[in-house]
């Protein structure tokens, strides 16, 4: 960790030290808004991702726009939410391990806590700790609606699995967890449309499936940015679970919009310095790849379209300039990061602005929760 | 950060949570070895590089077998390893902005300092700074010597700037930067010396220019884990920054080594567990790209060449396997990262182990030192 900070709330943001993590919050609170007017009036309820902020603040902010609680993806993420007060956390992962289902259990004492499973080796390790432990967990079922990560094939094979949790005194079967990460960023609006149109069908049969035994489907959850608009009209899921849309980056905003999707603003940017000016064909800056994650291709630099980020190394990024007038030594930038989940990862505070003041910093309390 | 630790020392190493990252001290301290013998008897000294490893822990030790001190790439980065007691650090960047300098300032109170520059106007930023603060600061000229970032052209272009910082009275100029960040990871041993023997034909014809100015050059400083034997053996470098060499990675790994080219071992794991098993064609293990950085490719599956390690998300990693008995739901991996520096800079702790146990739990005092 930095031992000084990059800001301090009343400062302008011109003395903002770089590379820094800057959230805008008349745009973020814009994209809450979005959000909560998407789904006003609606049955569906919304259960934001908190892997992308992992930042209590916006959990907080969530909730009291309607969310019933957050998403994480690892238990000791889920323990930063569960500490700073959100009451209803659902851990988007199969949990393997002794020490982990130790961890999962101790939250589940505090608050309503939620797991995935896609194998009976994994209901029976939850049940029996559960059991030594006396605690009540939800259980979901995975299914594999198309992602090809985790989860049961769609249909019948989910049934025998809801029916070994049903039948765990300490488990309660919740439901299914119905993610469809990879239709997220496909760039035409039909395609993904049509992603999870297969994805709906899949979830649909596999509700029948177990229905047919007797054992009620409460919840089926999933959902992300790119697509949460097909599974809220989809009569099938009942639950969404997105979570960039408070950030938006550069992977989701080169999404081709359709007709009535919502449009999220960036509101999440590195501002940087020109470091280095050895050319007319290039300017280098301080921010690289461990200060905007590269895994889903470059940043690109906000409201310069004259301006290409064209090369992340650890810790320089280089400009490709069309003009030696374009950029001087010392000029500030703000990139919009390629991918906005790990880029937060790598930093310890949000610094939160509001016209040309820092408002408030906000830790990133679970950056590095990888437990 | 997780609210609880992978491992306490003592512990075995089969009890480590995941995911986690694990060095390997025997294999680790053979690298340091290795690296000290590569240099014994030879007037060509080390400053390996702080930024692959950010740890304390590893600088002593580097010190401790000869390092003169190490690099560092950020302000805040060199503050942590002054203020544990390294007392010759060079910061291998142009540092832009007053925050900054008078942070670099402040540390050359307290230890020798470096800093580079590629423009007149870092350097009267610098010494009105260290004028006003009545510091001194060693400054060296940056030249591009082949990487194409940062850095003058080499050869006349350096003399201004020599002359510069010579006429400065708070400023040392302490040399040159010749750093080929491009030749680290070319594959084939010929074309790593090639590239060298013109990164050392440009760092000399700027050593000339600079010298017909009647300005001594004292310090030409380079080289990295993929090249360093050549900049060793070239007459021109005295200094060399490898960094990687403690750790290794993939992409180092990669490399093909030619004749008389050390073989550093892999000392850098991710430790990570198999947490769903959806079919024969694939495995999903706990550590994605928060916890392996892929910037510079996947990362590979320690000893079992038999496992892919094909797609990585946030926080899953999907296996390709060959057959459905090579891999079991709980099972215990380690991966090599493809990139050890962006990776080191996910964690906060080093899980260090020897033979079957964890020996001791080293912080990454420096993660995410961005400023």
């Amino acid at each position: 960790m930095s031992p000084w900070k990059a800001a301090q709330p009343g400062d302008p943001v011109s003395a903002i030290d770089t590379p820094a993590l800057v959230l805008d919050l008349d745009a973020f609170e814009r994209n809450l808004q979005r959000m909560a007017k998407a789904l006003a009036g609606s049955t569906v309820r919304l259960r934001p991702h908190a892997k992308s902020h992992k930042c209590p603040e916006i959990a907080r902010r969530q909730v009291a726009l309607g969310a019933v609680g957050v998403c994480c993806q690892k238990v000791s993420e889920a323990a930063v939410f569960v500490a700073a007060g959100i009451q209803d956390v659902l851990v988007t992962n199969e949990v393997m391990g002794d020490a982990k289902i130790r961890h999962l259990l101790e939250l589940a004492r505090q608050a309503r806590i939620g797991v995935l499973v896609d194998h009976p080796q994994q209901i029976q390790a939850l049940a029996l700790a559960a059991q030594a432990q006396s605690v009540k967990l939800d259980v979901y079922v995975e299914v594999n609606v198309g992602a090809n990560r985790c989860g049961v094939a769609p249909g019948d094979a989910a049934a025998p699995l809801a029916r070994q949790i049903a039948a765990s005194a300490p488990l309660r079967f919740a439901g299914l967890q119905c993610y469809h990460g990879s239709a997220q960023h496909l760039r035409s609006p039909q395609a993904r449309a049509d992603a999870v149109r297969s994805a709906v069908d899949a979830a649909r049969r596999t509700v029948k499936a177990i229905e047919a035994c007797g054992i009620a489907v409460e919840r089926v959850t999933g959902a992300g940015t790119g697509t949460f608009m097909h599974e809220r009209d989809s009569g099938v899921f009942n639950e969404l679970q997105a979570g960039s849309y408070v950030f938006m980056d550069r992977d989701y905003g080169d999404n081709q919009r359709g007709e009535g999707e919502i449009a999220f603003e960036h509101a999440l940017f590195v501002r940087t310095t020109v470091m280095s000016r050895p050319g007319a064909d290039r300017a280098v800056v301080d921010a690289g790849l461990k200060a905007s994650s590269v895994d889903s291709g470059m940043p690109t630099v906000w409201q310069r379209p004259d301006l290409v980020y064209a090369k992340a190394a650890d810790e320089h990024g280089t400009l490709a300039t069309v003009n030696e007038a374009a950029l001087a030594l010392g000029d500030r930038l703000l990139l919009v990061p390629g991918h906005c989940d790990p880029t937060v990862n790598l930093y310890d505070e949000l610094v939160c602005i509001r016209g040309d003041r820092v408002e408030a910093i906000w830790p990133i309390t679970a950056r590095g929760a990888l437990l």
